[in-house]
């Protein structure tokens, strides 16, 4: 990192600014790709070390990790997807789909660190569009979907072009938040309906069957990760355990359902599986777009808006959580580049019939951290009781994080070995009570460590057992209760709404977050509050760099980033950060 | 306590004891029932105290949590041994068999808190006996056994006669923390063969979802006791969850079970129950054992001395648990006198042909919580760290407990009840799956609090975190690991030869294994290692009054109590003394 060419980092982080312009310059998006330009100039100098950095053990650890952890829930979603959509969708799709993803994104992607691929909320919109479609005319969802596809690629590029992203940069715990508690509900609502799917399909013993898979994978999983982030043993041994929790834990209970005698006679579901490259239905890879009538061309134009809406949030999100404050981050972000990317993958998506991939909330994040190198630091806290009295603490340290492209581009690599005959035979004996199970820890994973549910313990507990200086007993008990209530309300609005035909509008209340966060929260809370209360999702200047600087909140008259997050900084000063699990958006 | 015959009761306490004798009265066992004696003596002037003292809210939330305690416990091994003895042992004698022993030592028990009932080991003991009386005259298995109780009985008159219980003061952690992995493990066994009969008798769906019910079932109440003791909402509401999680759970799951559709329809196994007040078998209550042949009267004989054997540690042991050091108890102790009284009902349960209702080991230690009244102190430690730093932690103190027969008389007089036509058919509805629950619930509690585990995890913890003033740090690790490897010795051959029909043996391996802390232990590890290592199980003068004085280990000059269990009191200090849980010896 000696090297000459990074020594201007701290400029080019900083060179992408609205502050000094004036005339129509001032204007973000009549700046025609100059949010593009500038990502491409801040991120291509460090092209070469993305790959030299990759020669450490992380990377394999990493490669293997993020295989599990982006694959199990790909295929989990798309099961659901499979049955909803007349089975347009099926397991090769998934998996071009998602292959295709990583090789771009770990190719050309500005931040590689963004791991993209197949998410729940995508398969919640394709599955909507059919449930419309369908009354309509079941004959034209292929290239219904394809044209939602090719609009939505074309305001992707808008927004690219326009240096919209900009926006993301109002993104705080508020709404990433609510973000992570709608996504967990979401996935253990999933996981509820594929046990529910086992019972009506296969009968109740596959159904019963199913549940105790599901239940044991999930408190495998959470037991492996506890142990990993405890202080028993080596930490070689509890690094081998967060490593490899879900590889071992998949491998275990898929074997344990294929065991002779009741468990293998039960006949519970597995992954249905197709030839080998071809697509699921009998079709070519190229969707005949041109074959639809003018008016659903048309039709589908709203329906692209809100894929973008839902990609903007999401996708952003992503990266922004998988360069989020507590990983050290030095190389810089490129939100813009990569969005215009994703228009890209998303035409492609389109046209060959795929499910659109887009950032991976829990996965991408948790890319960051299998590549990030902890240190459990002891901390000793001396006390005033007795001689030499002292209090040892585990203090986990994220000193550095190994940023670098190939360990996506394996990923890549892998899942598309995947796509061969004989291990689509191996995903094959992959029971369907495993990806409830993956449903259930991914879900739970990101309701645990949600700053709305640690709010509420807060209030929960005995006051006199509260250390005297947890800086949320500076705001008044009802203040932050009106606070987790907004969040709340959120939350079970979007939960809502997905339950209904008007699924596909959700992104429109997800992303209405962020301005009333920006115009209407201010107003019910002091600064004072909110600087305790929420926090920039991602601070780094890096990343703040690729988004037009800090962010200015009306209210505020200097904009003092130093004085945000408190409640975090509190804790991270006292117990260390925490892990990334497996589909928590914060810690 | 302020009476004048209370005045005495240090001298009470210490009046029994064979330190100044001489000439053949040096010999307990010449001395015939001056334990007895001293025992009612002592304990007499509290009865009136012990009927008064009850008049609080603890004995109520003490007698239903001790009911389900009890009746879940003792119905789970019932439904073993129903099965395991040719369905001679049925819900009806095991109801009885429990409320003669609770209604006996609630109303002349010396203490009245050793929860007498239906054990695991009676089970395992009836059932192996029938399955070697089978080999050789099926038709005379309730004959044989009652006299095998008859002989048992003659053996407990005996013993108390002449003072043998005396020898209980020599147990340690070092065998009741064994004893406690064992019965632990025994209980886990237990479950999952419940589980597999539910597999082998009613099919597949039955057997999946008996394992989802019982999993869901261990997690509530794990979860429920887990909420009970930590510092979440206020104290009262905590302590109701920690008062009827067994309540809150049974009642929840057998609701479950009961859910029109596939849950109803299943067809799991239910408890099997016949006619109210009437024996199983077409019998009277009266075994006809005058019509037994002579060779097998004599036959029954060593059956009957292991019996014997077993309720000597099994009981005592309970007794002792139940008056644990961590209680702060105020009433004395009366093991001859108790023992006497278990010969008694030993002797009647084996002329009416129910199970022999012994000392229960999990659930004596948990009645004497459920009547302390604990409370949760702040302890504040001040840390040199910044200005005015300190740590807030709660310290549970135990004040005292409501030491009286009340509550155990009512919970028998509710076993009573429990035998009436309507309430067996209430008990009908409990499928077997909830038993399985219980069994891991207490086989777990068992393990998890037992010391053996315990000196495991800090074997295995980095050793950088461990606090330096842990006495453990004093005692090298092999000594650690040598130590803890006698007592897995102990544990994995009583467990082993349960599985075996020389299961009926397994008393003595227990029983050795206190000669063995006395005789062979301290020739392998110094007196300073000891006293951390290992704790006399009940150290209050009260109870070792009761026993002839506290005791005397040959290695050791002066007998110090006041060093033991270094460990013990270094753990209270810090963390306060932990609740009672379910199935746990220690702590």
């Amino acid at each position: 990192m000696s090297d000459p060419q990074y020594l201007s980092r701290e400029k080019l982080s900083t060179s992408y600014t609205y502050d000094k312009r004036s005339g129509w310059r001032r204007f973000r998006a009549l700046n025609l790709c100059r949010g593009m330009y500038h990502d491409v100039r801040r991120r291509l100098p460090y092209y070469w070390s993305d790959i030299r950095d990759a020669l450490t053990y992380r990377t394999i650890a990493s490669t293997i990790r993020m295989y599990f952890v982006n694959i199990l829930p790909a295929m989990a979603y798309t099961l659901d997807m499979y049955r909803r959509t007349g089975e347009f969708y099926g397991i090769n799709e998934a998996l071009f789909s998602s292959a295709l993803a990583a090789m771009v994104f770990s190719i050309l992607g500005a931040q590689p660190l963004t791991i993209v691929g197949i998410t729940g909320l995508i398969s919640l919109f394709n599955y909507t569009i059919y449930d419309i479609v369908v009354i309509y005319e079941p004959a034209i969802y292929a290239n219904f979907m394809c044209w939602t596809a090719i609009w939505a690629a074309i305001f992707h590029w808008v927004v690219a072009v326009c240096n919209l992203c900009d926006y993301m940069r109002y993104v705080t715990d508020f709404s990433s938040e609510s973000f992570g508690a709608y996504v967990g509900i979401i996935y253990c609502i999933k996981g509820v309906e594929e046990l529910v799917n086992e019972f009506t399909v296969y009968g109740p013993t596959a159904g019963f069957m199913s549940c105790m898979i599901a239940i044991l994978y999930f408190l495998s999983i959470y037991g492996l990760e506890w142990l990993g982030s405890s202080t028993v043993c080596r930490p070689w041994f509890r690094g081998i355990l967060a490593d490899y929790a879900y590889v071992i834990g998949t491998i275990f209970w898929v074997g344990f359902a294929h065991i002779p005698g009741n468990l293998k006679e039960t006949g519970i579901s597995f992954i249905p599986i197709s030839r080998a490259f071809y697509p699921t239905q009998p079709r070519g890879w190229l969707i005949h777009f041109w074959e639809l009538e003018v008016k659903w061309v048309f039709a589908a134009l709203p329906f692209g808006f809100l894929v973008m809406l839902l990609f903007y949030y999401d996708h952003n999100i992503s990266s922004l959580t998988a360069q989020a404050r507590q990983f050290p981050l030095k190389k810089p972000a490129g939100f813009h580049w990569d969005f215009f990317l994703l228009g890209c993958t998303t035409f492609l998506a389109g046209i060959t019939g795929i499910p659109m991939p887009n950032g991976l909330v829990p996965q991408a994040p948790v890319h960051t951290d299998s590549l990030t190198i902890y240190e459990t630091d002891l901390h000793i806290i001396p006390t005033s009781e007795g001689e030499g009295a002292e209090l040892r603490r585990p203090i986990v340290k994220a000193t550095a994080v190994v940023e670098q492209r190939v360990s996506h581009f394996l990923m890549g690599l892998a899942i598309m070995g995947t796509m061969t005959g004989p291990l689509l035979i191996v995903l094959h004996t992959m029971p369907a009570a495993v990806f409830a199970g993956v449903f259930f820890i991914v879900g739970w994973g990101s309701i645990e460590s949600n700053g709305i549910l640690q709010k509420m313990i807060f209030l929960l507990r005995e006051n006199r057992f509260i250390q005297r200086d947890d800086p949320l007993l500076r705001v008044r008990r009802r203040k932050i209760i009106l606070y987790i209530s907004c969040q709340a309300i959120g939350v079970a609005a979007c939960v809502a709404i997905s339950q209904t035909i008007a699924a596909i509008g959700f992104p429109i209340l997800i992303i209405a977050l962020i301005p009333f966060r920006v115009w209407i929260i201010p107003k019910w809370f002091s600064q004072e509050e909110l600087d305790v209360l929420d926090d920039l999702t991602a601070d780094n200047s890096a990343v703040l760099g690729s988004l037009g600087g800090p962010p200015k909140f009306p209210a505020v008259e200097l904009t003092e980033t130093e004085n945000y997050g408190l409640e975090r900084r509190y804790s991270e000063q006292r117990r260390g950060i925490t892990h990334q699990r497996m589909g928590s958006i914060r810690r």
